[in-house]
C-alpha cells in the first residue's frame, strides 16, 4: 500500500493513513450451524466449518490461517455451537478456550456477533474488529491482506461499518446483493450502500449484474467494536440490554453455563444484516479484490476440485467413462462413474449419498427424515 | 410323482419308471470365470459364483444345496479355475478336495465337462449325471426336484441328452433359445429339440415367444456319463483324445499340476452346445417347472431383491426420495437417493461404482482400464 500526499481532502480525513496497531485489532469467525446440506459428511457431531471440503484442512482452520500477520492470534476469538467447543479447539492450535465462545443454540448472528462485541470490548475497548465466517472460500491471499488492512482503517477513521462487496462474477441467485452509491470521500474505492437486496430471481440477478452497481453482499464486516455496539443498541435495544444483563453475570472463566442456558434461547434469533446494518446511515462497502464463495452445498464444491474434461469434479481417484458433469467426494475411495451425468456423489464411510446435482439443496431435508427411515444414528 | 399303470407303451419304454439309485446319481457344477460385470464386487481374487449375491450365501453354496436328497454330496463334484479351490472348498462344508477339480485357464464348457465326465465314469461307470452351473438362480426347490428326478429317469432310460427348457416369462435378448418339436414318446412333456437358436433380437424375441414353441436354453444338463463321453467322442474326437491322454497321467490326488499345465491350454475351447448338443441326435429337452434365471449383470439382480413401490431394488437400509428403478448394493452401508433414476449403485468397500442401468454390460470393460487408471489393485 502507498501513502501519497494528495492535498487537504485526503488532510482531513485521512483513510487510508496509519495502519490501526495490531494490540487494536480483532477477529471474530463465526462457526456455528451443522452445515446440513452437506450431509453425509456433516453430521450434527461433525459440523460443515469443520470438514476438510475445499482443502485438506478445516475451513475453519483454513479462516484463522488466512489471518496470520493480520490480527494477533490472542485476538481471534471464534463462535461456536457449545458442543463444538471442544473440536474448534482442536481444529486450530492457536486457539485459546477463552477465545471459543458457545453459543447453546444457534440465534442467527445479530446476538452472536453482540456477544464476541462486549468480549471484545472488555478486552480492548478501542479494538477494531473484523467479522468472518467459517464457511466462506476465498482466493488471493495477498488480496486479502491489502483489503482488510483498507477496511480496518476505514472502519477505525470513519467509523463505518464496513461489509465487503464481491464484484459479482455471473447472476447468482444464492445470495444476496448490495447496491453501491457514492464513493466515500477520501477512501474510495469504499462506497455508500443505498441497499440491501434479497437473493433474487435469474431474470433479477442478470439485471443487477449487467448494471454495474450490484455487489454480492458477502456477510464478511470490519468496524469498531465500541462503534458495531452503539448501532446495536440503537436499533436493538431489547438484543443489547438481554446481552448486557448476560454479560453481567461473567466470572473469571466466561459467562456461566446455567447463565447462557437461561439466557440465550430467549434472545431474538435476528440477523445483522436486518437487525442493524440495513437500518444504519454508517455503512460503507469495500469492494473486495480477493474471490469469495459463500459454500452452501454440494454442488459449489465442484468449482474449487480438480475438474476432468468432461467435467467430473473429484480429489478422489476416478475412472469416468461416458460421464459427464459429476461430483465425486469419497475420502480417497477409488469411484468408477460409467454412462453417469450430473450426479452428487458423497461417501463418508458408514453412508452413500446419490444425489442429482440440481437437487442439493435438499439435502438439507435428507437429515430431517433420517430418524423415520431408521437411520437416526447419522444424523 | 405318482408310477400310472399305463398299459403296452409306457412298458416299452418305462420313462417314468424306476427312479435311479442314489449311488449312481452324480452332478458336476461348472463354477469358472470371474463374472467380470459384477466389479467392484467380483475380482480376480473373488468370483462372481463365491459372492453372497442373491442371498446371505454365495451362488456356489445355494447351488449345493438345492442338491439335497436328490444327489448324494460326495457326489457332487465342482470345476472351478485353479486359484479359486480353496475358496471354492471353504464355500460348502460338504466339498472334499478330491471333488474340486481346478482349471489352470478357462476353456469353455465342452472341456470342463469332458473332463468332469472321465472323473464321474472312473468313480462309477453307469452314473447319471447332472450338469449345473453355480451362477443361476433357481425358484421353486420342489419343482426343481421334480423335474430333476423326470430327468435321470429320461437321461438313464431313454439315453438321453437331456437339457433343461425354460418356458419364457418374456422376450429376453439375453439368452440362447431352443425350438421344441414332437413329445418324446412315453417320457411327455418332454420333447425333442428342432434347432438351437442364438441370443435374438427384441423383434425376434418376441415372435419366439408368442409362438409358444421357443425355450430358453439353461444351459442345465442330464446324461448318462458313457453316453455324453460317446458323443463328445463323436463330435469332438480331438478332445476326447486329449483328455483321455491328461487322464492317463492321473495318480493318487488326481492328475498332476505339471500335466494339467501341459495339457490344458492346448484344448479347444468350446461349448457343449456348440461341439456336441447341435451335433447330436439324442438331445431332448424338458421343460423347466421351476423358475430360471442367468444372473448375468448388475442390472439382472434387481427382480431379485426386495424392491420399493417406486422400484428401487436393494438389501440395504436404503431412503430413496424422488429417486426410481435403481439398483443399490452396499454390503450393508445405508444409502439416500436423492432425485436419481435408473443407477446402479455398487459399494465394495475399497471402491464404488455408480452405472446406468442401461450400461452395466459394460461394466466387464471397466475390469480392463483398472490398470490405465492407476487402480489395478482393484482388478
Amino acid at each position: 500500500m502507498t501513502i501519497r500526499a494528495t492535498g487537504s481532502r485526503a488532510a482531513a480525513r485521512p483513510a487510508r493513513g496509519r495502519r490501526v496497531e495490531p494490540s487494536r485489532r480483532y477477529a471474530v469467525v463465526m462457526a456455528g450451524g451443522v452445515g446440513t446440506r452437506f450431509w453425509p459428511w456433516s453430521r450434527e457431531s461433525s459440523p460443515k466449518q469443520l470438514l476438510a471440503l475445499t482443502s485438506s484442512r478445516s475451513m475453519l482452520a483454513e479462516t484463522i490461517e488466512r489471518l496470520a500477520g493480520l490480527v494477533p492470534p490472542a485476538n481471534i476469538l471464534v463462535v461456536t455451537g457449545r458442543r463444538y467447543r471442544r473440536q474448534v479447539l482442536a481444529a486450530s492450535p492457536s486457539l485459546t478456550a477463552a477465545n471459543v465462545l458457545g453459543e447453546p443454540i444457534g440465534r442467527n448472528t445479530a446476538p452472536c456477533i453482540g456477544w464476541a462485541t462486549l468480549e471484545v470490548l472488555r478486552r480492548c475497548p478501542d479494538a477494531v474488529t473484523a467479522v468472518l465466517s467459517a464457511d466462506h472460500v476465498l482466493g488471493g491471499a495477498r488480496a486479502f491482506g491489502r483489503d482488510l488492512e483498507r477496511a480496518f482503517t476505514l472502519a477505525d477513521r470513519q467509523q463505518r461499518l464496513v461489509t465487503f462487496g464481491i464484484p459479482p462474477s455471473g447472476p447468482a441467485t444464492g445470495y444476496g446483493y448490495l447496491r453501491a452509491g457514492h464513493l466515500v470521500q477520501g477512501a474510495a474505492p469504499a462506497r455508500e450502500v443505498d441497499a440491501f437486496v434479497e437473493k433474487p430471481n435469474l431474470a433479477t440477478a442478470r439485471r443487477y449484474v449487467s448494471s454495474g452497481k450490484y455487489f454480492w453482499n458477502s456477510g464478511m464486516f470490519v468496524w469498531r467494536a465500541d462503534v458495531i455496539w452503539r448501532e446495536l443498541s440503537a436499533h436493538l435495544p431489547d438484543l443489547a440490554a438481554a446481552l448486557e444483563a448476560m454479560n453481567r453475570g461473567r466470572r473469571r472463566g466466561g459467562i456461566a453455563a446455567a447463565t447462557l442456558d437461561r439466557a440465550w434461547p430467549r434472545l431474538p434469533s435476528i440477523s445483522i444484516d436486518y437487525g442493524v446494518l440495513e437500518r444504519s446511515r454508517h455503512v460503507a462497502m469495500l469492494p473486495a479484490s480477493f474471490s469469495w464463495t459463500d459454500i452452501g452445498s454440494w454442488d459449489a464444491v465442484s468449482g474449487l476440485w480438480p475438474t476432468d474434461a468432461a467435467g467430473n469434479a473429484s480429489r478422489d481417484p476416478l475412472l469416468a467413462m461416458d460421464a459427464a458433469s459429476n461430483v465425486v467426494a469419497t475420502r480417497g475411495k477409488p469411484v468408477v462413474l460409467l454412462g453417469v451425468e450430473g450426479l452428487v456423489v458423497v461417501d463418508a464411510g458408514d453412508a452413500l449419498l446419490i444425489c442429482s446435482r440440481d437437487r442439493c439443496q435438499d439435502v438439507k431435508g435428507v437429515v430431517g427424515r433420517l430418524e423415520a427411515a431408521g437411520l437416526g444414528s447419522l444424523k
